[in-house]
């Protein structure tokens, strides 16, 4: 039997700007359509002709992308109570955005038709009809509506708000959306309005464009779609004013994952943690890490208990397979492990960690250490540093001496103006090594010193890319002197790893970050850490040698 | 008629605790402990005795504690399979913890007694009835049941995973708390599973328990209640395992304000925000901006339609009052936003604006500066600078020179252990203030130093105290070459108020962010202002007389 196709309709590029903190530009307004297309979105709202220059511009250049799939939609209201459809200036440029189909939405409430047009209720029935007629010959396109509050104004008058929908079908329009705008419908509200609706227009095809007010958007879209809606509204990552509109990625799983529709073609459902992702970083944001289905901690055990039966059967504590959705499982470390979690995570690596009391030590550490600010469950740089310290296998390729930070001011050093000198003394073996370098900001320029500093001894920290940095207040209780946690994300040679660095001062946290980065690296070469044993069993230390061969 | 109790059962310091990032202190947990004495929740989880060093020292320390209306509930799991209930190691722990109440969960699913505990399923229905009755015998004090897995259990069979609460209700159990422990069950999945088991166990007094991982938690939850569920398990804000717990602070709201229950002592629904921003800072961690009901976001907003209508009844884009929960209101400012937000929000500090040139003009400013990667949405200080250079109010008390920040390295300078120089230079009218000061990281040093260089001239920015910081990179595409943007939030005589700086340099941004934190907060002083203008007129400077009196 073929699965029963559910339409998706995103709106982040509409509703979803509207986020506190949202502010796409127009490059990324058309990066993010190209993106929708690619896994397969049936339509996407692209914004408000004449509402601002931006948007106008949106739909001239949306026509020169080449869209595989998508449909572009044009968002708008019904006309003006004091003028007709024809002479509308929205609806004008409705027509002129030249999109694949309109989206005008306009009031089902009779607090807001009294209140905010201040006009007659059957004005207000007049101008839904007439706007989507006008629409629908103008354009020669589909028109769908929004009936904004449609819950809200079933609760208040419920005749009136069926009649508001018996004018859109009267319009001819092709899709009726049910907003639950302010975001506090309860799901069985919700049902028992769709259900009387659909028995006064049984001809209508219902969407349903929900928000998160009452953290029961993803139910009430569910909900919504058991009671016959077939096409869904909303953002990806659930972005848009207030709380938020439904989050797409979780419908889209849920719909597809466990209900048994179809929304994005086959074996697109594997892109939704990319396209999360993807999105957040053309947002500048960092979701929630318990994102359902593509957050980064949304399949991460910590617990002992858990970690122990995942390695046996996932389903023990999973509720799906995260590679359904493109994600991924994560074993966490922290004082809450077991020794299960620690060996899960590294008996490939160090087989020697079967000794057990190396783990309870290197447990301890981590608990120690996590209560003084850091963390280790995205650090597998700090963390292999620690567990190499208690298994005899840390081995510094060098050692630190100290560094230093200038940062001129632009009225003394125009031609520097932006960046920051940081210089770098460290010792390899026997030799002092002392460089400076320039950078945009202090974490850049003391990389680069850093790595001009150990580039002669190893060729290889050439192959060292910083490419992630962030800061994170530890304890914001205590005005600045608190404590702030640096993460840096390095690739080298393919791998990305993070090593964390924790201080009062933000460039001393870093300073240590990066250190330790340059450290893990190195001793991926067991050839430098040889080198070294050498050298140390010459000048006589024993210190070391207990486990030199 | 007397509103129905629902009791609330919260895990924050438990199941909260498994969240990735978390990590509680002692000290921590003890002070959550009394903030959710104080506002009314029935049970607080403390931890897990026996499992690692710092829950048992809780449960030690809380006896201390000298709390209200809370009970405090000691968790742990039915007896081994290899030994009997007065011989288990953790069941000793539990009575050894004198808590007010037990809470031990066992296995519901055959899954997972036949592949985690690898026993007879007779064998583990013992277990469950004899740890029950043992641990009420041995405390004298009652005993909850968490059927862990019940929603799976039931659905893989149903006969064994009600065996497994009868079991409970045999061993002499007060409540039976059906788990949702992957995250995965749906709404009428989970309905359909409690009505098939009060029908074969009418007597048992049922809690719900269930995790976020479908994004349906809250939906979940108020289903149970609906099927008469008295008692709820969640941690506020929703930390937890993986997608987290459901969120107490939306099932307290929801089930208060909306259906008619009651939870809380009276009237403590309006300190919902402020525990929820309490146990975040206790956390050290930044909740969601549209956290349902208690977030910064949930009533914030920036479309200009939405504004002009909640400026003249708020119901028509609030769900609630944000008072009911102690939220506020919260109008944005950005390219989205219309006039309306702008006179909105500062209407009565400058009548002036009713000149809709420098309206349009602010409004193009922010939109650029947010093309920047500026932020006005919390930097009400910085904003107000904005508007005042628009407006011709805008006078600089004084000027910014340079700074400079020097990071001492430990070995040189042995006792300025993780301090940082810095000194600012600063023009107040004809005059050149230099100064230097220590402080906790450059941010603090640089306030200090800037503090010094005013407080001869201004004693009043005495009173100016930098009480929160924040950095976020603003575009991470490009290394570390991206921008920061800096928000500092200072307090200046009762009134707290954010600045925000961006630049690629964090220093940089942070001194810009500093510089205009005193700017605002002088220029709140009209005196100055005045003084200002009168050393200026007498320079004969002509620019700035315009708007002098």
């Amino acid at each position: 039997m073929a699965k029963k196709k559910i339409e998706i309709y995103d709106t982040t590029l509409r509703d979803g700007n509207q986020g506190e903190g949202v502010n796409m530009s127009i490059a990324d307004k058309l990066d993010i359509t190209k993106e929708l297309d690619a896994v397969g979105v049936d339509y996407v709202e692209g914004g408000w002709p004449g509402s601002n220059p931006k948007d106008d511009e949106y739909f001239q250049k949306v026509q020169d992308l080449e869209l595989s799939h998508v449909k572009v939609s044009a968002f708008g209201s019904t006309h003006r109570a004091d003028s007709e459809p024809a002479e509308d200036f929205f609806l004008q440029k409705l027509v002129a955005a030249k999109a694949d189909i309109t989206c005008i939405f306009g009031k089902t409430w009779d607090l807001h038709v009294e209140q905010a047009l201040r006009i007659a209720p059957e004005r207000n029935l007049e101008m839904i009809q007439n706007s989507i007629a006008f629409l629908k010959e103008a354009t020669g396109k589909p028109v769908f509506y929004d009936a904004e509050h449609f819950f809200d104004g079933f609760k208040s008058d419920s005749g009136y708000a069926i009649a508001t929908v018996q004018a859109a079908v009267d319009g001819g329009v092709s899709r009726v959306i049910l907003c639950d705008t302010n975001g506090g419908v309860m799901p069985h509200e919700l049902a028992h309005a769709i259900r009387e609706l659909r028995k006064e227009v049984p001809a209508v095809k219902l969407g349903i464009h929900v928000h998160n007010d009452g953290g029961l958007a993803v139910a009430n879209t569910l909900r919504a779609i058991e009671e016959g809606a077939i096409q869904v509204h909303g953002t990806i990552n659930g972005i848009g004013e207030r709380c938020g509109n439904v989050d797409l990625t979780s419908i889209l799983a849920n719909l597809e994952l466990k209900m048994g529709y179809e929304c994005l073609p086959e074996g697109q459902i594997r892109g939704l943690t990319n396209l999360s992702r993807k999105i957040w970083e053309f947002l500048g944001m960092q979701g929630p890490n318990g994102q359902p289905f593509v957050g980064p901690s949304a399949f991460a055990h910590k617990g002992g208990v858990h970690v122990s039966a995942v390695q046996r059967n996932p389903e023990t504590y999973e509720h799906i397979d995260p590679e359904l959705v493109g994600n991924s499982r994560k074993i966490l470390i922290s004082e809450l492990a077991g020794g299960s979690n620690l060996k899960a995570k590294l008996s490939n690596r160090y087989p020697e960690l079967e000794d057990s009391n190396a783990v309870r030590a290197i447990l301890n550490e981590v608990q120690d250490r996590e209560h003084a600010g850091y963390s280790y469950e995205n650090a597998d740089g700090s963390f292999d540093l620690v567990v190499r310290r208690h298994i005899g296998k840390y081995r510094p390729i060098f050692e630190p001496i100290y560094y230093r930070i200038y940062s001129p001011s632009n009225e003394e050093h125009p031609d520097s103006a932006g960046l920051i000198e940081a210089s770098a003394k460290i010792k390899v073996g026997e030799n002092i090594e002392l460089c400076a370098a320039e950078g945009n900001g202090p974490v850049d320029a003391l990389n680069r010193a850093l790595q001009r500093a150990l580039i002669e001894w190893f060729p290889v920290v050439g192959d060292l890319h910083l490419s992630d940095y962030s800061v994170r207040v530890v304890n914001s209780t205590e005005e600045t002197a608190a404590k702030v946690r640096v993460y840096l994300e390095h690739t080298f040679q393919g791998e990305a790893f993070g090593t964390v660095g924790v201080n009062v001062d933000i460039i001393q946290a870093s300073w240590n970050a990066l250190v330790e980065a340059y450290q893990y690296a190195l001793m991926q070469h067991q050839e430098f850490v040889d080198e070294l044993e050498e050298t140390k069993g010459d000048a006589g230390s024993s210190d070391t040698r207990q486990s030199a061969p």
